[in-house]
């Protein structure tokens, strides 16, 4: 059975075929919500046909949508116009697929459940026993106790998973420095995680890409202008020591962050994890957070970039519905 | 001699005549810098006319400018051509005021020097010995040391205050939450510290107010919605209480900052301070800052709104521009 994997969030869209190709594509959900239908479709073509379409969302946050049942109401909406007759599957935090009309009926449990995919898809490389997916993207991070290689997680909505630390809300791009900054800095929109590793060499220069604070390119001399503005400064009085130097503090807050998170959620676990399986576009963060933590610096990592390639492991939400949709559509698999 | 003060902030310009007549005007000026002079001449145009133009800003911040440099210029353009050959004098760091050109030749003290002018204003009022200045606006707030009634900084330049704690960048309107919230909310513009005060009955509602986090008004029930959404939530998932509560912690983590800040700038006066001046649109935060903290909970506090009626108070850096440029134009005042 060929499955399409979609993953709609609120910055980028992501699908990835079962036969192992993906795309993802940035999209400013909640700056142009009635062009999500368009945007789909335009990602569609652009892949193999599939007999099936698996969905799962993280857009419906967004606040262009007055509530996040609104935000799934439009999402499904956009999903169903694109799909034009083809069937859909839609995820959920239970871990099963339905079809758009039972998940119209169900916003709870359709919203932000695209870290289950990956965490059960990852469970697959997981030994007995305890484990950990940690899964650092542009805008957040999952961690994902898993047991025996299937999900055992405290929270299951954001909410929840806000206050269990398994959702982090911090990530390698999109995350603004006054959220790491504190009382530190200025308190304004003046730079993102983005330039942060830029300057460190973590992310390559994209003179075309302008998602920046702002709408400067993203490179490491516009990163620097940026970041210097977060202390009050510009490039005419900062060096460019001094800029790396607070590039370096913001990273090593953002470490302390989800280190903090990691030991709350390893502390739950029955036993010390015995894997961790690194995901998503900030893998490379993982093994310093992991550096930083005197329980997990030993523990064997499995990195999905190096399993996948990096083209799927961008994507890895959305392979991971390609993947899982045959066995539960047909109803092999059922609820966590 | 009558005199026109103006503060030209990143949000807000300020217009205040000697005679006592202030106006504020919204304007987002990194969203539109090529309209400041058209913004400057409207503001001139409701107030009555002045021998003279006493200017301060701090919006040569904003990331429309390439550097602070560029910015002090741009601004400075405009100002020349709203004036249209009426005289000008720019304020600096340096409690000094100076003409145009060499305004231009001197952009690192010109930038960000309004809280001087307050401080200097507000000294009047000040006993001998140590005093304080806690000027709490819409996006930062300044503590400014005064000794004998003149001001007393350990920075001049807003990264060395920054640094000093004496510029703290954090105010009641404009302070994305999530440099409150950090790693305990989501890191995205979802909610100002607008919506805060709003829910905590400090701020008055107003429906035509837009220049909020997600364009929606200025009202309580919107404000309700953008805070729930700081946690992952929505009006459908959190009470109203919960809500509430999350406005309150919100609030206690500035009042926090803003203790921290004061306690730091009070240990480096030689004495504890006689009296604190209060001053800002925010000026109601200071009662709640000093309840906090052990050795101001008893300092006598003169509030700037009741001296000068809320009109003035919220212009209170270009009114303090107006009542200081006489002397200092006509040299009698030296610098600090």
């Amino acid at each position: 059975m060929s499955v399409l994997g979609l993953d709609i969030g609120g910055a980028n869209l992501k699908a990835a075929h079962s036969c192992g190709i993906a795309l993802s594509h940035p999209f400013e959900l909640w700056k142009q919500p009635g062009s999500l239908a368009d945007a789909l479709r335009g990602l569609l073509r652009q892949l193999p046909a599939a007999e099936l379409l698996a969905v799962t969302m993280t857009g419906e946050l967004c606040d262009c949508f007055e509530t996040k049942r609104q935000g799934v109401e439009a999402i499904l909406d956009a999903v169903a116009a694109a799909a034009a007759g083809q069937a859909v599957r839609v995820w959920g935090s239970d871990g099963c697929f339905r079809d758009v009309a039972r998940a119209r009926a169900e916003p709870d449990r359709v919203a932000a459940a695209n870290w289950l995919a990956l965490a059960r898809f990852a469970g697959r490389f997981a030994p007995r026993g305890a484990a950990l997916v940690v899964d650092i993207g542009s805008t957040t991070t999952d961690i994902v106790p898993l047991m025996d290689g299937q999900p055992a997680p405290q929270g299951r909505t954001d909410p929840e998973r806000l206050a269990a630390r398994e959702l982090v809300y911090t990530g390698i791009r999109r995350t603004p420095v006054c959220a790491l900054l504190g009382a530190d800095g200025a308190a304004e929109l003046f730079a993102n995680t983005q330039d942060v590793y830029l300057l460190l060499g973590r992310l390559a220069e994209d003179a075309e890409d302008r998602r920046t604070a702002d709408g400067r390119p993203a490179t490491r001399a516009a990163a620097a202008a940026r970041l210097a503005r977060m202390r009050c400064a510009d490039l005419d009085s900062m060096t460019a020591e001094e800029i790396d130097e607070l590039a370096r503090n913001i990273r090593d807050r953002q470490l302390a962050i989800l280190a903090e998170a990691l030991a709350t959620v390893t502390g739950r676990l029955p036993e010390p994890p015995r894997l961790v399986v690194a995901a998503g576009a900030g893998e490379f963060l993982v093994v310093d957070v992991l550096a930083r933590s005197e329980l997990l610096r030993r523990v064997p990592l499995l990195s999905l970039a190096d399993r996948l390639g990096a083209e799927l492991s961008t994507a890895a939400c959305a392979y991971a519905l390609a993947v899982l949709a045959p066995a539960s559509v047909t109803g092999a698999s059922g609820s966590d």
